[in-house]
């Protein structure tokens, strides 16, 4: 009945339900300390999934995994983690079912987008469910569910393939599952070291555990309507050092994490001497540099209003470029001009770096590419056998990965403009509005030109585009093809 | 002095000064014919072209043309006709030089974005100029050059190359120059069927001809403000007609000539059997008809207005992938809500097809990414050395076309952004409407969300962006990038 395919895909959702079963214990034991009695709405969902987990490790053997079955366990892995993880804000919670698997959608893959609302009265043990499934997808819940489960057979790695761009650039270690380990190791420190710092700028514990999962996951949601502008409007004392140390963690979280590795082994370098992180850098002061200087040439230049000024713009840039999506002046404020808005929509489509938490095409991509098209140019008045190969950090780019990259970035756009159209199509969205939607959902970003209400209010059809266009953002575009494509199944 | 490189490259373009120079006289032949005084207009800019023309003749040597010197000679050969073509509009018009070079690149460009108002009250001559360099531009102005001057020397193919758009796919005779005066036949064959038809509709002469000159060329100026519109609004009696037959020669426009050559000599399959007439008319189709059904959907249906729905649809859809952009129902009116701006932004890009006088990145582009991207997608579920070539109409596309197509496609999207930012930063546009327009001036297309008024009333800054735009867009990137390559001078 099942051929051997599908039995090895089910077999390994399975054993990744067991793992989500588990994780969803956490929020039971915040029930307790804050004394809610919403324990039925954790402990349903995490029988099912543990039940469910273990039938079909007894039900159905694992085969050999190939790059389709990681395909497939990667894009089926992530739609069956959100049906179960949003049944707590089910059971909960006043709100459709279609609402909170938007809301889980949004949280695993680390996009950011509400539709709840009056965030602040939330059951805790959902405040923190809500930021924990970003935590968990900063990584890649794959990634997370490999290191607790697995200790390295070797046919496991093609369950990467999805989520390559994670961990496929110059591997610390030979051991991809140490590789791994390390990486998970090195995000759980920088999460504690962000919860030391916010709790010291008067944080309360539970807001900056929370806070600090969804500023390294780059995924921006929070416990308040008003994002990080809490801070500020309820006046803490240190708000302004809240919002910098924001602005360092969500930086942190777009950088390769491999990158970090390098710099905590001493090579300090790793921060600049690769092509990718030269155009983060200049990215983000380039960027902030002129959107300031487009808001003096909008309003009157003031020495009183500067330190607020930049401390905004770097803030909107850092949280669009590492798609974490926090706000502080919000970005349909009058406080940016044209020129910004653009722009938030040019950094939301790039993105930050490969083997981040952060969404987009990713930097590296936009340097292949305008690596190409100079050689392009090149081509034209060198010799005609000249022989110019595609360089990136000394090395020679192969066709192949070329042709990778322009598949990703083609079938991204397609996305947007079918996105776009169903947007329009069943909304009175302006066509600037209905682009900013299905470009946030895309790159998993969060933010967008209209309000968090009017998202709520938005028809089904619109919900389930974007949840088709967070997923497909997060898994990078071609496991979305291939999970439609009847002869995938068969081969 | 100078090296050869540069000599072979005046030369050229002292030659292409004469064939302007003897245009410039057609106006004169118009001036007589209504009795107007500014015979001095043209006279003065013709005889200055003709002078140069000479003298450069005298003076350089043409050398070796390879393809760097074709490059540059058609860079270099656009922005002079357009500095020389705009004297007339300067010297009899009271409009900044700045303006006239503004509305002349965007004649020759074939882009129709106007910077003049009154249009009706415009001499005769000067109506007739304006339209005259888009129908010159359509096929090509270089290509015209070497119609009329040169016989077939060898080197001279050479020069084809930055527009080879126009030619380069399956030429109905070996001979390179044949191909192109076939071409130009063909060209001239429509225009006059198109002012016979106007004709018989009850349109004056001279309107029959000026707006023949630029619907085949999917230029796109008229002699009326209010566009083709004008014909409804000043109550002709075929209105209607007039506007379906500017519809048939917009679409004819679009196409490709090579596919016209075959229709006319009773190859009538070739109107549909290559995949870029394919998307051709499935475009058309869709769009079209997801437009209407998101019109019906905002405003009642009802079955005395369907036929002015489908033929304003219709205008519009052919008139913005043809990049001709007349006007019937403006695009800034609410006739059309929020899907039909998405789309008509998404028809700019795309454009028509090659070898045809349309501009955006031709169909047959995002084709040939289409078919990367499912190669691409298959790639992942096929054994690992299966070949898997990307297939356009049985032919396997080689890698260095890819290339080509993605360098051109990246390049065409940095331009963009770039002109986007120049327009958000020095004016007051919306981000929305600053993006309009640098698509509209790239894709060669004419319209765009904002008023003519204030297109006119843009820094000087942005009308460089434009021109710059306009050329780029015409002469599809490359040849612009290589203008601005110290070292494509050198070598
Ligand atoms: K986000
Ligand atoms: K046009």
């Amino acid at each position: 009945m099942f051929n051997q395919k599908l039995t090895t895909v089910i077999s390994l959702i399975g054993s990744l339900l067991i793992v989500l079963g588990c994780t969803l214990l956490l929020p039971i034991v915040v029930g307790f300390i804050y004394g809610e009695e919403l324990v039925y709405a954790f402990i349903i969902p995490a029988l099912l999934s543990l039940g469910l987990g273990f039938i079909t490790q007894f039900k159905f053997k694992k085969g050999k995994i190939n790059l389709t079955t990681g395909m497939l366990v990667c894009a089926l892995g992530w739609i069956t983690i959100s049906f179960v993880g949003a049944l707590p804000f089910y059971l909960k919670l006043d709100y459709t079912y279609l609402d909170t698997l938007f809301e889980t959608v949004s949280g695993f893959t680390t996009t950011g987008i509400t539709v709840f609302t009056d965030l602040s009265n939330l059951p805790k043990s959902i405040q923190f469910w809500r930021c924990l499934i970003q935590w968990l997808g900063g990584l890649g819940f794959l990634t997370f569910f490999l290191v607790v489960t697995f200790r390295g057979q070797a046919g496991l790695f093609q369950l990467f393939t999805a989520e390559s761009h994670k961990i496929n650039q110059s591997r610390p270690v030979p051991n991809i599952f140490k590789t791994v380990k390390i990486l998970w190791g090195i995000y759980a420190l920088f999460t504690l070291l962000e919860i030391i710092l916010l709790k010291i700028l008067g944080v309360s514990l539970f807001d900056a555990i929370t806070h600090s999962f969804t500023t390294l996951s780059t995924g921006g949601f929070t416990n308040y309507d008003a994002s990080i502008a809490y801070f500020k409007q309820t006046g803490y004392q240190y708000y302004k050092l809240i919002e910098y140390v924001t602005i360092l963690f969500m930086t942190l979280g777009g950088i390769n994490f491999l990158v970090h590795y390098k710099v905590l082994t001493g090579e300090i370098n790793a921060l600049w001497d690769k092509i990718e992180m030269k155009y983060f850098w200049a990215i983000i002061s380039g960027v902030s540099s002129l959107i300031i200087l487009d808001h003096y040439l909008a309003f009157p230049f003031k020495w009183s209003g500067l330190e607020r000024t930049i401390r905004y713009t770097l803030f909107q840039v850092v949280s669009i470029l590492t798609t974490t999506g926090f706000a502080t002046e919000g970005i349909i404020t009058s406080f940016y001009p044209a020129l910004a808005k653009q722009f938030f929509l040019l950094l939301m489509f790039i993105g930050g770096c490969v083997g981040s938490t952060a969404g987009g095409i990713k930097i590296i991509r936009v340097a292949i590419l305008n690596k190409l098209l100079q050689r392009e140019v090149k081509k034209i008045y060198y010799p005609k056998h000249a022989v110019l190969p595609v360089v990136v950090d000394g090395n020679k780019i192969s066709d192949q990965e070329i042709f990778k990259t322009v598949a990703l970035v083609f079938g991204w756009l397609i996305l947007i403009v079918i996105g776009g159209a169903i947007t329009a199509i069943s909304s009175n969205l302006s066509a600037w509005q209905a682009f900013s939607g299905i470009f946030s959902a895309l790159g998993n970003i969060g933010p967008f030109y209209f309000s968090v209400e009017k998202m709520q209010s938005l028809s089904a059809g619109i919900k389930i585009t974007y949840i088709i266009g967070m997923l497909a953002g997060r898994l990078e575009i071609l496991p979305i093809f291939v999970l439609f494509s009847k002869q995938a199944w068969r081969r």
